[in-house]
């Protein structure tokens, strides 16, 4: 049965659009290793959260810039999932190897809502920028209760 | 003094290339970012290594997948130098914010030999890849030797 899940999710992830597929030494560097994307793309996200909550001035220059990171960020932490990597430091819950097609769904829904995000600010116009924005974040948060421990 | 410190870095961080310019809420945001920026560059750094040692085999899209994401990551961990960050869970050196001048340019170093790394990638030559790993290989290490403590 583990072995199953195992294989899916394997499958799973070699059907996504990540950029560069995973080659782990250790399940710990995957931890790591998506971990790490994920702060960076939080931190680039809050960012624009900042401007499309008025709590910083809207520069269209670098919002478009965080926007582009953003996107580059969001198709890199799903190949640090690998089987294995559930255990240790890391908040990520069983469910994304038992329930990979509903993993696999929530991350596509994030990269979706991202790449508009990087398009809405592109054109420069803040309330293009917030309504992306307000998307994006509720991708971001149906993946974090459904698949992320407190 | 230490306040020019922080001035001249703050100046150096200004003038540099960076897609974003920091934002952070405390120094251990800057410093979790910046050592998560770096974790993805590295990950991401080694399987163009890997490829450019003949230990996995050589494909050019991944390679050209790899090389693009490591450029981009480049630009970004510089923002996380911010004054008060040199404390806390960091292998940063004193000489960082003491010596910025040569902190700058260890970092274009990296970044000009990273871009010529992205370039000869998409060329889709396994020898234009060899040598412009080695050549960023060398300027990893020197800001490692000079910059990174033990």
């Amino acid at each position: 049965m583990k072995l199953l899940a195992s294989l899916t999710l394997a499958a799973v992830v070699s059907t996504l659009s990540v950029p560069a597929m995973a080659q782990f030494q250790k399940p710990e560097d995957a931890v790591k290793y998506r971990k790490a994307a994920l702060t960076v793309m939080a931190a680039h996200f809050g960012r624009l959260g900042a401007m499309a909550s008025d709590k910083a001035p809207f520069d269209a220059k670098v919002a478009a810039e965080n926007a582009a990171i953003v996107e580059t960020m969001s198709k890199l932490p799903w190949a640090g999932f690998v089987a294995g990597s559930e255990k240790g430091e890391t908040r990520a819950k069983p469910e994304i190897w038992t329930d990979g097609a509903k993993f696999k769904k929530a991350s596509e829904d994030m990269m979706a809502s991202v790449a508009q995000l990087n398009a809405a600010a592109k054109t420069g116009n803040l309330d293009n920028l917030k309504k992306a924005f307000g998307e994006s974040a509720k991708t971001c948060k149906a993946c974090h209760d459904a698949f992320r421990k407190e």
